[in-house]
Formats: structure tokens, C-alpha cells, sequence
């Protein structure tokens, strides 16, 4: 199988063709960016560390029954993945409160919600990614009715998964952003990436930040944190 | 009956005990404010006509069947009212694009929407009444689900009756907010106002603003609107 065209260049990815038409050649890039592109910077190593991550990540997801786009992690960078139609729809997680919900709701960052909670946004970038309910997604028709309860039960699931996981190693979840693709046959799937890119991960002792904040806050070290949770995960590191 | 002590000033009304415990004496004032009380203004006739077109629909509802708050007219600027907890989320149902929805989401104000949608808020001024999902009040503890149900529900139905009574008088109904309230013994019905200014109110013929978005937006002649809009419901012109 080959690499073809690019299709698609992401913030964090560059997504290719390939010679057989459902599967999708994708390349993690070192570009951090926040804020709805706002800020930006280069990191070296980011790249390979959420590739890393993520196919560890989406390969137990998988494991436990959450069906998803990976096929195989090809290099340091790369991954081999089904051809799906993206759905236009993050879909966010909460175990505690943090970041924009913290600010908008008034919770202190940090504090245990009393259940996860599922937040829907518009994928749009022009529009700043607003945050979006149930009518909405029916109305811009991103989604259908019955969709979007697979899209959240599947994201409940996923938090199940990952918490279990991530706590058994020390690392506590805060809260994660999915997003689902639709295969061609119209099966809707967990797709994207689940990296401290989209996540938000705290050393369960310390509550020492170990993901993106590091780069939104100023905070510094980000490869020393996204390396150790490769570590926590058992990857290897390549960095 | 007497009218006892002020139990709280909002931004357009003021509230009093009564001799008689579960009823409230409300006062509509002149005050006009507008992005969370940045924008204020006192607009003579506005307390007048507004509790003169909340009286008139609020007892429409009552004789279709929507349990709500109002009791009796008591002059031309006062309500007799039904003690309630007013529950602190803003309900707003939308027929058409228009304000907000339209900048975030990006369409164009006066679009027709497929369906009519429903909105919840967080009447929370510190934090600028922030839009939220059914997650959001669960863990907000605002309201249960099944009271979030019936709100939702008796939202749709006043959309459905305003929409027609206005529709038949020449008023196209594009948006409004509720809110609502306990009584003692627990039962959520609909309470506060609905008036031009909390409800966007176009002429069906020519899509002229008949609301409160003539201050929002500077546009002059509110009384003059409000009136029209008094005049086309039967009320009587104090002005």
C-alpha cells in the first residue's frame, strides 16, 4: 500500500490518501497550537509522543469494545487508519472541573463533579468551536437523534475505559475531547486522536499538570510531561 | 390584602411580601437594560405597557391550560402574583435565527429554523448567564430532570400558543425567554414576565422589531413598538 495525496492538514496532523480507498495515512505533526489557533508554536518530540500515545490509547480502546479508526501505527509519526467522514461535532468529557468550564460555570478547576458530564461544540473554526446542545446538532443537522446518543454513550464509555486505565497509573482524567467519524457505510466510530493534546491528565499525587495546559499556561516542560505519560502507558520513548 | 416589604429589586421589577404568604405584589419599572446591564436606560410607559402585555398573555396561557404565576392585574403598573423560588435558569425557545444564536452559529437572523428549539441558561449575572446543557444542570443541581422535562415541555406549548395568537394578530413570535418557579408545595410553574422585553416580536408583513431590540440596538421608538404590540393584543393604551 502507498502514501498518495494529502487531503487534509489539521492543526496537529496531515491526513493522506492511499492506494486502498477506506484507509487514510496520517502523519502527527510537532505544531502546538491554542486558543482556536491563536497561539502557536513548534515542539519537537510532540509528535511522536502523541502518536505513541494515541495508538496505545485507541488500541485498548479497541481491546475493550469501542470500535475506532485505527488500523496500525506505521512509524514514530505515522498511522494507518480507516477512511471516515469526519462528524463535525467535539465531543467533551468532564470527570472534573477545569479550563473553559471552570471560568463559565464558576466550579473551581480541580473540583469532582458529582457525575461525568458530555458537552457538545460545533467543529468550526471561523465560528470558534461554540459549545452547542442537543437542538442545535438537529437543526445544522450534524448529527442525527440516534447518532448522537451512540456519540455519547460511546464517550461515557471511553471515560470508563481511560479513567480505569490512566488511574490504575497514577494518572488522574480529568476531562478529554473525542471526535466520531462516519465509515462508508455509515457506521459511526470513534476517530481522531486521544493524546495530553486533547486530554487533560493529572499526576494523581501532585495534581502537577501533564498535558496541553503546559503550553496554554505558560507552564513550560511539555515534552518532560507528555513523556511521562508514554511512560505511565508502558510506550516506548523515542524522544 | 397589604402590601408589605421589598423582598428584591431585579432589572425591571420589583418584588413585595404580602399580608397573605403565598402572595407576592409585583412593580414594573421604567428601567431598560440590556447586555447584562451594561446598557441602561429609564424609558417612561415602558412598566406600564409591559405589565399590561404580560398580564394579557400570561392570562391567554392560563385559560389554555399553562399554570403560571400571575393572579390579577392590580393597576396600571402592578401584579398580583403567586409566591414562587424562582428556579435560576433562563428557558429560551427560538423560532427563528436571530441575536446571539444567529452570531455563534452563524445564521443569518430571520431564518426560519426546521423545528422549534429550546435553550437553557444559568441566570447567573456574576457570570453573564451562561448558556448550558442538561449535564450542566444536573450537576448544578438547578433542577431534576423530570422538573427539566415538564419546563422543556411547557416551553414548547407556549411557543405554540403565543405563536398562534400573535400570528393572528400580525406579530410573527421569533424568540422568547421564560423562566420559572416552585411553590410551596413544590409544583414548577411558569412565572415572570413575558413582554417585548423578553421576547423578539416582528411585524409579519414587514419584519419591523417591535421589541426590546429597538434599545439593544438603538434603533428608537420603543414605547411607540411596545405599544403596537399592547394595541394589537387588545390592551388598553395608558401611554
Amino acid at each position: 500500500m502507498e502514501k498518495l495525496d494529502l487531503l487534509y492538514e489539521g492543526k496537529a496532523k496531515r491526513v493522506y490518501k492511499t492506494s486502498e480507498e477506506d484507509l487514510y495515512w496520517i502523519e502527527y505533526k510537532d505544531d502546538a497550537t491554542a486558543f482556536n489557533g491563536e497561539k502557536k508554536a513548534q515542539i519537537s518530540g510532540k509528535g511522536v509522543l502523541n502518536n505513541e500515545i494515541s495508538s496505545i490509547l485507541l488500541t485498548l480502546l479497541k481491546e475493550k469494545g469501542i470500535e475506532n479508526h485505527l488500523v496500525k501505527k506505521l512509524s514514530a509519526t505515522e498511522q494507518l487508519v480507516r477512511q471516515v467522514e469526519i462528524i463535525p461535532i467535539e465531543v467533551v468529557v468532564r470527570n472534573r472541573a477545569a479550563g473553559s468550564f471552570s471560568k463559565r460555570l464558576g466550579v473551581e478547576e480541580g473540583n469532582l463533579l458529582p457525575k461525568p458530564i458530555v458537552e457538545f461544540y460545533y467543529k468550526d473554526d471561523a465560528l470558534g468551536d461554540p459549545f452547542i446542545n442537543d437542538d442545535h446538532i438537529a437543526i445544522l443537522q450534524l448529527a442525527s437523534p440516534k447518532e448522537l446518543e451512540l456519540i455519547r454513550e460511546t464517550a461515557l464509555k471511553v471515560n470508563d475505559i481511560l479513567s480505569a486505565h490512566l488511574g490504575e497509573r497514577g494518572i488522574t482524567v480529568v476531562d478529554f475531547k473525542l471526535e466520531f467519524g462516519k465509515t462508508r457505510d455509515g457506521q459511526v466510530i470513534l476517530a481522531d486522536e486521544i493524546s495530553p493534546d486533547t486530554c487533560r491528565f493529572w499526576d494523581a499525587k501532585t495534581n502537577e499538570k501533564l498535558d496541553k495546559d503546559r503550553f496554554r499556561r505558560d507552564l513550560g516542560n511539555l515534552i518532560e510531561a507528555y513523556q511521562e505519560i508514554a511512560k505511565r502507558l508502558g510506550g516506548e520513548i523515542h524522544v
